[in-house]
């Protein structure tokens, strides 16, 4: 169709400027080759803003947050991919999340702490050791442009330099190695020059995100549906149950795989689902390697959800952690 | 254990005053048999302490927001659960969540909608249509008790009175029949009571929330868990993948079955799943009835998401929605 990717793509990006988002968005371009970075990267306000703007073609490419390994699917992203007709995910790319305290230069009596809730509850420690209150905002960068000489206002290291903020204190999440995955979104008519690009550089390992949305529900739905994989030897890495909006209790299943749609094995899988009558669709398809790892290796123990039970434990512990 | 459920229980909940969690928290002690409602009702600041309440006996239950139809899990809730040792749900409550849109009385120039973020987004077409800047709130009843008279706050229709505002319109928001469920909490050593008063009252239909921490994970897990409930012929009625805190890309399953951990079927796929090697943990235990209706029925057509295609579809259009 003679579309090709751009040397250097106007992108847009969930803002204000100084989120992670936009970190992510300029660091993407840079990956991707653009060494001076993107034509353009313009904060839209909103996850269906920058959709609309890559569907029209205002910008070659969009960015927004999708997961977090602290507070999981961000799922605004998730409905809004499933609300786009004319969008799709291309490429992912993960972040250390670390956030910084910062005060303004010559500040007064400190009163307030402010973020972006989501912020405000992965420092949770740093907050109650402050003593003072919180104060919500629509943003961490927002929180930090708008920060006043009481507060002290959290977010990503670059923000101290956008908004000439004093560092008050460094890394004051209460998680460390916290990550958020965020999507590089194109027009889906676009997606094969993107992905044509990454298969002829010779990449082979595929992440692909798929809605499906049963025909009929019941019980048994699930299992019906992870049987089809099952039967095809084709792996979910994770499967996320989204209500049908103003359908209670109707859901769609957003499911990540490890493989691409045109393998064997998942074209069989989809084949097997259209004949069951479910209505599918790729949200998302991209090189495994850039988000979070793929599971693999055995869990820490200590992290095991607390006052959960095994194999080994007495009968009483038995009965007290299953309530059977 | 001679543990009997209090008439008139002393009730936490995730505060401020004028929530949706404090409805649901009075609705469900009324239904409950306390006619004239709990002994007390306590704000508190976060949803780790209505479970250090609960935990500690200053409270016999306590009540926080688990699932919204509209934006799905409440992940705060959810890893709660996860890491709160002796406290368990034993009971849910739905409501339908309806916002309105109030002011003070003799107003100024209106400049500003107020609202937590997810009750800002869920009354994104009413904000649009306002034309006024949006000030994110910690929750939608402080914007309502914190409104100025330049602000039009966004909250349940409770908020009017109590706060002495005006309704400035009803209903405001973008879906209509979006519905909150909400966990009713006690510790681990009372669920007994709770449970056993259900039985008795001949209650036969249980919804269990389970925690399932596999000890190796990789290629296969997800789908060696559901074929373990498949076996056993126990439906999943919903599945969520959340990672364990900095332990990137490991995962714990939290699944909801459609039946008591007593039933024959449970305890099979549980001692199953134990001889594997998984860590399990029940996380609630409910009458089925209470929350969300079970999944049943045929979707419809107009809810599948956007662009999903069906075996009907044109080859074109298939390698359009699918990529394959």
């Amino acid at each position: 169709m003679g579309v090709t990717v751009p040397p250097a793509p106007r992108i847009a990006y969930l803002g204000p400027e100084g989120t992670f988002t936009h970190q992510a968005a300029l660091d993407w371009a840079r990956r991707d080759g653009a060494a001076d970075g993107p034509a353009s990267a313009e904060p839209l306000r909103t996850v269906t803003d920058v959709h609309d703007a890559v569907a029209a073609g205002t910008a070659d490419v969009g960015v927004v947050a999708v997961e977090s390994s602290v507070e999981g699917y961000v799922v605004p992203s998730l409905d809004a991919l499933l609300s786009s007709a004319d969008v799709v995910a291309v490429d992912e790319i993960a972040l250390d999340v670390s956030f910084d305290a910062f005060v303004r230069p010559g500040h007064g009596e400190l009163t307030v702490v402010s973020a972006h809730p989501h912020g405000l509850a992965q420092c949770t420690g740093f907050v109650a050791g402050s003593g003072l209150a919180t104060a919500p905002a629509s943003s961490n960068a927002a929180a930090c442009r708008d920060a006043g000489p009481g507060t002290i206002a959290l977010g990503p290291t670059i923000c101290g330099e956008l908004y000439g903020l004093d560092t008050y204190a460094r890394a004051v999440e209460d998680v460390r190695g916290g990550r958020t995955r965020f999507l590089v979104l194109t027009r889906r008519g676009v997606a094969d020059a993107y992905l044509g690009r990454a298969r002829a550089a010779g990449e082979t390992d595929w992440k692909t995100m798929l809605a499906i949305t049963p025909s009929v529900t019941g019980p048994g739905v699930l299992a019906r549906i992870t049987a089809a994989f099952g039967d095809r030897k084709v792996n979910m890495s994770s499967l996320v149950t989204r209500p049908l909006k103003a359908q209670e209790s109707r859901y769609v299943f957003v499911v990540t795989l490890d493989d691409a749609p045109w393998s064997p094995g998942v074209r069989d899988v989809l084949g097997d689902l259209l004949a069951a009558g479910d209505a599918l669709k790729t949200l998302g398809l991209f090189p495994a390697g850039a988000g979070f790892r793929t599971l693999d290796g055995v869990l820490d123990p200590d992290h095991v959800p607390v006052g959960s039970v095994s194999a080994d434990d007495a009968s009483d512990a038995l009965a007290r952690g299953l309530l059977w």
